[in-house]
């Protein structure tokens, strides 16, 4: 008999563990475009609404780890993934780590996944769980580890959202995760610090400032590659243009001003200083790339 | 008789103190579109070029501001406006002040300005002088002060680059220029600690790292305008998708990440360190925002 629908007919079945926010939405965006799914959480009433929508819901990992070849894993932490999958088997499954962790974990794990004959590749979501499923939303997944797992399974990983890998060394994925995530940080502590000089100008509207700060932001982000040609050519003058010396020479009036303002300037300091170090141990006429070798051990 | 180039014959004449690299842009800008120009700079050589270009060079700067009613100066610092002009007969002048300072000073130099018969408006300039004259690259100055001074040469004050008016304030120029150079620095830190993570794996290009980089601070400097809202409504939670304590129990993974690739961390533990204040202040539910409130004194 032929079925209209063969897309759903072929689609991997997929396991997931873990129905937190994040992994909840994950399952919804396979569940919507057809795949079988089979779900385990450690509280089961996470599960229930699921279930109404098509899941398979499973009483253990284990049980959801046989259910399917592609085990995928979302959990609150590495911790967690070991406990949960102490007594699965998973020789010859493909297990995909979504849980959020540090590089170092990623690679221990590859390392305890291929002991218990599984593939493994490791995850970290560039998202926020109301983006999964929005193929426009612009979130994805960066994937490190086995690169014939994720040519298998590409097709089934890419309908939640995005992905991007960036290869065999299962840490990347994390290591990748956690630079972006580490200039986001740098970026909002200075637009904190942006909008607390302001905070007390009655005629500053914050939200007319915030554009101007984003298009400032966006335009100024363009010398993150000029920061990049620098260290892989090792040449730390090409193409600057206010070099450290007359960047250095501007930082009394930024500190001059959140004084001013009444502001501290504890998130702006440790930045103008690693300048300050650079400039006196001679760099003057570089750009600002010599930071991230002071920041090396 | 008739003259072809009205433009030229209408165009408002300029004075110009300071030819650094941004006073002599601005000074090609100025004749490269027909404005009459004259101009001094305490070190007489640097206007030689200018003066084979159209400019009239003069001795002094009195000299000078006697020669238009737009005056405008691009000196080292607050304080050298305060020598350069202190024989100048500023009465009726239009001054107009584009060296680099702080919201305090520009107000002093406005005072000053006022108790000497001249109007006053305040220029803190958001680009580097190989902008300047090219529209396209997007450069501008945030103006503020006299905004009947601003109505009427904003024709001539537009021509080297976009212009910006923020207010009757005369520090608010330089409050806003403040503002987004801090917050750019607050990026670029976060951008060299993230450069500084990937530094040793030999198999992370960086500039392939710097195109991902790029693409998730622009995506993520949306939240800007979610900040603006609560500082304007008052309240902190609205459209709160990672709350505090969401975020900062990441904190740990963010820490242990730098440890394990061998980097200082000490550009990013301030603002995590402001966060987990905030937290146990009780603001766990809330976005970031009431990390402003943190840094005002």
């Amino acid at each position: 008999m032929a079925d209209t629908n063969t897309d759903t007919v072929s689609a991997t079945p997929v396991t997931l563990l873990g129905l937190g926010d994040m992994g909840t939405a994950f399952a919804r965006a396979w569940l919507a475009a057809g795949y079988p799914l089979t779900v385990w959480n450690r509280t089961a009433a996470r599960a229930e609404p699921l279930a109404a929508e098509g899941a398979t819901v499973v009483a253990t990992a284990a049980e959801a780890v046989a259910a399917s070849r592609l085990v995928v894993v979302c959990l609150l932490d590495d911790a967690s993934v070991g406990e949960a999958l102490a007594d699965a088997d998973l020789a010859g499954k493909d297990l995909v780590n979504l849980t959020t962790g540090t590089p170092d974990q990623a690679r221990a794990r590859a390392e305890w996944a291929r002991a218990r004959g599984a593939r493994f590749l490791d995850g970290g979501i560039m998202a926020v769980p109301p983006m999964i499923g929005v193929p426009e939303s612009g979130g994805y997944v960066f994937y490190s580890g086995s690169g014939a797992l994720f040519e298998e399974h590409g097709t089934a990983l890419t309908v939640p959202t995005g992905a991007k890998y960036v290869g065999e060394n299962p840490g990347h994925a994390a290591l990748h995760d956690v630079a972006l995530l580490s200039a986001m940080y740098g970026m909002f502590a200075g637009v904190q610090h942006a909008f607390a000089l302001i905070r007390k100008e009655k005629d500053i509207a914050p939200k007319e400032f915030a554009s101007l700060l984003v298009g400032w932001l966006g335009a100024m982000s363009g010398s993150v590659h000029g920061i990049a040609e620098h260290l892989q050519s090792g040449d730390y003058t090409k193409g600057v243009v206010s070099n450290l010396a007359m960047i250095v020479a501007g930082n009394p009036t930024l500190l001059s001003t959140a004084e001013g303002q009444g502001v501290s300037p504890e998130l702006l300091t440790p930045y103008l200083g690693l300048m300050e170090r650079l400039l006196a141990e001679g760099h003057g006429d570089e750009g600002t790339t010599g930071v991230v070798d002071l920041l090396v051990r």
